[in-house]
């Protein structure tokens, strides 16, 4: 018999879950595009989105997914033929470099072990070897999705600096933003590239780039894809420019409505909570890593993600898991995606099969019954499934709940959620 | 620190959570209420209605609440100065023979303990010793709301037949309807009462009166209430005399999706989905009794409602907990009502305030995750405020799902849920 | 060819076109019914049905329709036995003294001409009659929405005023409010029935009834119907006591938006605008009379309904054009409803049978391309149709709307609608 | 005073009006993106595109607007340096061969006079010029949004024919699809483009990109822009490389429920509506220039497309036209667009200033009440601002209706609306 028959609960890393309040913003009816009020809310949420990355440049929202922001980022700022330093942490990292490839950069990349972040040294022994300063930009992933791997961006921005080396600093913060703080001003980040549908809670739909002066810049007026071309953009004739086009009405009504929630909130409450839910999802893991095979993919906390955990499985238990979830509970889990270490041959070996691994999206609008719900179902898959596991995860997670919630560092605010 | 911003989660014994597909229906525009598909789609309900309740009669809808059930239901069976005999297991039992006594109907009540079901022997006691026939009807809950208790319907109505006593049984469904089975035909119910906003799935403003042949002609030609005489209703000229006037539109487009949802799913796998998760329920109660004062208030497993469970704390813990759980973990609980004890004279004594006691409700759209997550959030909780309760209370929830879902003696359906 | 092809659109006396906002507004997860947000919103919305009924009394809200708020005004207010006089302009006049007689009340009625307003006169005089102060109750329709006909309600007033007698004043204001003004204050109403389907834009399902002191007290503490009496609901123990259980939680949601929407526009604006778009349509139907039989049923324009106008045809003409513009065109009308005079001898003649009339609602949620557009597809019915029919309709509508739009004499208010 | 508030009325040539089922089929919870429905619902979408161009190729959706789609046609089709036959009847394709220019295509233009469509002999003259071959494709508009100029693609496909040249013919349908017929095969088309939001009812956000086999191998294995690069969508790996990344779930959604409604309606149905309702349109202005200086820009109806008029006014008055409507009637009608004549020296000369012209867009959801509510509420303002017109507008555009639905050479579907 499947109990799944309830609300479909969907925990993986992005789409995260939707509020009602941004559902409900979106069905409204169709707006005049040229003037009136969808020019205003843009406009508030170019400036919200600044206000969120801490950048006091240009923000500039393009319909289309993350990839469409990674394109619209390597259009602008680097011209075929120049050099991209790519930072790999798994799957993102590399699908970045791979598309600088496809557009006809020169990409030098720097693995990362699975499961680490990328050791700041290694960087700067990079662009140190760069005497001749060719690197013209260097990109990482603020967290990598599918590793569930956070780097340290302070710590790449100080290997830069020391260094003494001009590229400009790309960041790919799709999993992390409105979860992770970022501070694009004060980590000199030249451009940042998220999208709509993780921790800004809305459909997808939409890529985010927000840019410093010099990313702005970079090209000069050379010639380049109209589409992703930022200039018009950021001059508009007419509003539609804005977008190269018809612009996304009912993203931009969703959008607006979740930042709202977000500021309501208020973001440093949202960064304190989505730290404390990882927290949670952590306790539990390392329960059940007393016995059997689960444990958090990436060993040491302060380089896991706070809004995607990787969770490690014998080989195949990933699977029957997340099955069992779904059809037994409702419940949808996070593929596991394959991960591999390549040496400096550049030869590659797969390190953990996506088989032998599931994550659990943690982002977004998220609160303990909802959480504990996801790895109380998890729990419960592993009982019903005979995957061998430790006791104690759900006491555990509700512990890190009780605790969190007590710590009460920060005054709650008064506001409507649904 | 509030970690409550995520979906507020409902786990109060009604109104019960809204699927989205209920809400979806019922967001549309106004439509034609003198014919067309509004009018299909009515008589497509009542048929359901009466299917899902095993009713070969007839199936009114009102709008207005169960309170305007229970009214509806008197008002057509029982004359001023007749009278009625009441079984009280609660604050519902007590509050629809309130309600008679108000309508100038004479009440005779049986009262049960709190937390136990109506001893059949005293109705069938009852009945004999009425041996002119005086009784004209008795009414009863299937389960009280307040104290989650269930009557065993067959064992009542075996009780009117062995008393061989023509009273009419009235039943109210309203917390059991779409979440425990019934059988009208085969109970011999003469009129069941039900609500919209629980097993039903659909927001309150709907009353459900399901009849039979003997209820519909009780009160013969005698005037009453225009609003809640069911004749026009039942014989109505134009479409609209079915309600009295304008029908309700939104909420009949609401519930006909419900009733889509739960043959979708089989009315027998939702029962037994209900029960599954009750039993869940009470695994985890059970483990917190362990240690301090939680306990499921009704000793007896097949005493307990599979739709809310009422849990027994130290007075005071109850509202504490209902508290944090709303404040700190934005889900809510349902309150606790004060249950008395009803001597043979009249004399009410409190048995359990309102403040020693709280609700979980598990009806309607739920499956694991929910409820988990209810149970998690209510564990974490106790921890934070400190309240004893003994260990290993959400493993035991997630084994019984494992169990339940494990048992599979039901196959699968392959629907579309959200 | 059908054209029928897009929004479908609603041209009836209620149920009206639903503003997307309040649709919106219902679509929301169910909300804690005990405490929290619901509360505050109810309370504000009773506050603001009086402040827009100009009643400095109570407001009390019923979960049932239009019908439900007639029977809660008269169980309250008239025991079985006492005498109402009921004014009588149509079926609505009609019901509500039906209604009465089988509630046991003695019910006498004065008939005016379906078409015109019951003079003030005849009212006078029979209170002036009704020397012993036997009747205890005068009932009147605002605007009866079968025949379109408008009361005056000041006139009236001063009629009972005039004959110096006692009785209390119960207005039937389901047509016309929040179309045409009242205040019950300045107008002595004691108690105004009203719902929520029609100028307040909300889906059917709430029952509004609005009481003076003299009506809240007019029984006494005399028992009645429990779900009626309006004395638990002013004086709630717990808050679902307001709705004698529990309360239509995404009612109170849409219409706590639509009254947003009828402050944020403004009353008087509001009721400036439906004055205008009703000339719009008499101007239309007035340019039709030109040629063939249609005009306006209500001869003279001070007696007209603003909210809705009943246009006569020859005999089944009305019904072809209904049947067209639906099926054609995408377009419900309002039916005809037969209307009848009622001799001195309480005879019945058929005055205007249902199929010799239409009825065009132009009530709540209606702007010029709204409302030109069914004036234009009626053209385009009576065009297709061979239904003979003056020139010149359409651009005299076209011509109201631009010298009321031109007029000028409130500055419009800068909100957002859709 | 102003009468907007009701319905805004959105007349604008796209977005256009979205239907209630359309945005409601996007109003839910978000899906697994890996597997499960949204992966069907994906595949019936392409499939359903492709039966509705009678494109037996493949089907390619874009998370973007309709310049993303000219931009997927483009970098596919053509590599930087080749050649492309620009055929220019307005902004718009116009703007196409821009970007044509602005990617390193050489680009050759025949401009046509705004509001007439381009002569095939030119085009044929041209090809047969291109002796060498060098022009590797030619582009299109099939209706212009700006001038509402609609060209004969069979009289374009057969001066290509004619001409014996190989050229690919790339179509811009974003102003038509879904409201004028195309048959991709028959015509020869090998790539066509066309948006969500227009003829598809669905809120702007997806770029459609429909393709034969000459065009999805024109380029061969040369790298270009992985986000526009059709080869992995069109065999993609996992689910997601359909869109190069998280796919756009909820116009997913949405798009189904659009072709659905269409498919429901009947493709001929919808396409003989639009003619029809195009003509009312014409007739209406028609009757206005009987007096002053209004009338269709395009003065052949073979010109005109049927999704959109251009109606030209005496400098000024249109857009008095259109603050008028927004402002006292809730209205929005679309804005004129600057159309320019171009020389055979490349010299442009404005021949309408977008302030001498507006648009009505008359396509998607749209019935007679819609579109006479827009025609009369123009004809109110015409009368409000005291712009000259002839005197018949609404009767002729009414009698146009009446006739088109008599006409009934199509029975009606028996479909649900709304």
């Amino acid at each position: 018999m499947t109990l799944a028959f309830g609300r479909d609960h969907l925990a993986i890393p992005g789409p995260s879950i939707l509020p009602s309040r941004v559902l409900r913003a979106m069905h409204r009816p169709a707006p005049n595009i040229y003037a009136g009020s969808l020019v205003d809310t843009t406009l508030s949420i170019l400036a919200d989105l600044n206000r969120l990355a801490g950048n006091s440049g240009q923000a500039l929202i393009y319909i289309g997914n993350g990839h469409a922001g990674w394109e619209a980022a390597l259009v602008n700022v680097l011209a075929p033929g120049e050099r991209l330093l790519a930072l790999d942490n798994g799957r993102f990292g590399r699908g970045w470099a791979g598309m600088a490839t496809a557009l006809g950069i020169e990409v030098q990349t720097l693995h990362a072990t699975p499961g680490e972040p990328l050791d700041p040294a290694r960087l700067e022994a990079a662009l140190r070897d760069d005497t001749a300063h060719r690197i013209r930009a260097v990109s990482t992933v603020h967290s990598d999705t599918s590793s569930a791997t956070t780097n340290d961006l302070a710590a790449l921005r100080a290997a830069i600096d020391t260094a003494a080396h001009p590229a400009l600093l790309l960041v790919d913060g799709i999993c992390s933003f409105g979860c992770e703080p970022v501070d694009m001003d004060a980590l000199g980040i030249d451009a940042y590239v998220t999208a709509c549908q993780k921790g800004l809670m809305t459909p997808p739909g939409l890529a985010i780039v927000l840019i410093g002066e010099r990313a702005a810049n970079a090209r000069g007026d050379a010639p380049r894809s109209p589409y992703w071309d930022w200039r018009p953009r950021l001059a508009p004739g007419m509003f539609p420019e804005r977008f190269c086009g018809t612009p996304p009405t009912h993203h931009l009504f969703g959008l607006r409505e979740a930042l709202d929630m977000l500021f309501e909130e208020g973001p440093d409450r949202v960064m304190a909570r989505h730290r404390a839910l990882a927290g949670c999802v952590w306790a539990a893991v390392d329960a059940w890593s007393g016995a059997g095979e689960l444990r958090v993919l990436v060993e040491r906390r302060e380089h896991r993600s706070v809004a995607v955990t990787a969770v490690r499985t014998r080989d195949g238990d990933a699977e029957r898991l997340r099955d069992w979830c779904e059809r037994e509970a409702g419940m949808t889990l996070g593929i596991g995606m394959a991960l591999e270490r390549i040496d400096r041959h550049g030869t590659a070996t797969v390190l953990v099969p996506g088989s032998a691994q599931f994550r659990i999206g943690h982002m977004g609008h998220l609160n303990p019954p909802m959480l504990l719900g996801t790895l109380a179902t998890i729990d419960a898959g592993l009982k019903a499934l005979g995957i061998a596991h430790g006791d104690g995860a759900l006491a555990a997670a509700a512990s890190a709940v009780a605790d969190a919630a007590g710590s009460a560092a920060v005054t709650a605010p008064n506001v409507t959620r649904d």
